[in-house]
């Protein structure tokens, strides 16, 4: 055969925003497939647990401790498994569509003819606004919800983000990654014109035992 | 005893886009556990299937055909099934809190002192990126994601939802339920400055066997 053979597949997993309940039925069919599991190091170990005795798991390391894994180190581990013929889960925190860096990894595998699919997760958003008890869009008060990320990438230019735009949205406003960051944000949206006292709330560790709902 | 008692539950479900995959676990834990359940007519068959035999099994009713429930008979449902002891599940499609009427659910459960628990699921717009494998969030390109509901609920005033602001965003936008209605949309969006050449796409029956995408 003269076609290069490429029998492995990469499923690119959303693992939900914590709770090990809110992993879908699809996401644990993949891990206890996978001959190869690469994890975010904030994935909940009980989610990774799923994966089957003998896979090789990878962690991809945890901000301010051992070695990170930067993004090519991870698309080339990933294409390298597939080639040989394995199945890979790349599991990730949340949705992988939500400030995943997705389209990133799965360009690495189109560009070299692996098979992919993407498995969407619960989105960490939408749970904090679960398990918070704020309804994220309201029937009279808030059509349309956005989410935003609160870590504006260091490669773009800093201001990027339009908060002009932004703090006349019609609705309800999420920053993911935003609590180290959320003096600089509420700065720019009050400065571009939302109300000092427009209703907010600050979800830490959202689902998981240690969160933290403070409403301001 | 004084009090009256509540012994009953409520669990909110999101049952996730469609695919009977992408259910989380816990949804599958609380349908298993369930007396009741009344579930959304969109609701994948196969989803309501890990309700256990016996459940009382309540359609809400189906656009266009038989009887609808309204949103004051729903509520006053959970609220007696709930207040006799049983532990209901309302089964959505989604995630409850995208344009699933929560709000009005959760108030009239709190009014009558009924425990409920809201379990978040997979929205229908992460999936619909996922699927049709569109990037909803991108390093370089959107550092943010819009959801945005395509019927302007009809108590509201016609046009209430500011499309300059939208148009404006700095993201992605994704409208809900906006197959009918998208060349009102569409319009309004380029009526308020919105590049005609702005690349959409429509995905109709998201993650089922039935799932088309138009792009455009």
């Amino acid at each position: 055969m003269s076609d290069e053979r490429h029998p492995g597949k990469v499923y690119l997993v959303g693992a939900g925003p914590g709770d090990p309940g809110l992993v879908t039925l699809r996401g644990v069919e993949c891990l206890t497939r996978a001959d190869v599991v690469l994890y975010d190091y904030l994935v909940n170990p009980q989610i990774i647990r799923h994966a089957r005795s003998g896979a090789r798991m990878i962690c991809l390391g945890r901000h301010g401790s051992e070695r990170i894994w930067t993004q090519p180190e991870i698309n080339r581990q990933m294409v390298e498994s597939a080639s040989e013929g394995q199945v890979v889960v790349r599991l990730k925190g949340g949705d992988p569509l939500i400030f995943g860096r997705l389209a990133e990894e799965v360009d690495a595998l189109a560009a070299r003819g692996i098979d992919f699919e993407v498995v969407p997760g619960v989105t960490a958003g939408l749970a904090a606004g679960s398990y918070a008890g704020i309804p994220l869009t309201h029937r009279d008060l808030a059509s349309a919800v956005a989410m935003v990320t609160g870590q504006e990438c260091t490669d773009k230019q800093p201001g990027s983000l339009d908060f002009q735009a932004l703090a006349k949205f019609p609705g309800t406003l999420v920053f993911y990654m935003g609590v180290t960051t959320a003096a600089d944000w509420t700065a720019a949206l009050i400065q571009a014109g939302k109300p000092a006292d427009t209703p907010a709330a600050i979800v830490c560790k959202c689902s998981l035992p240690g969160q933290q709902t403070i409403r301001c």
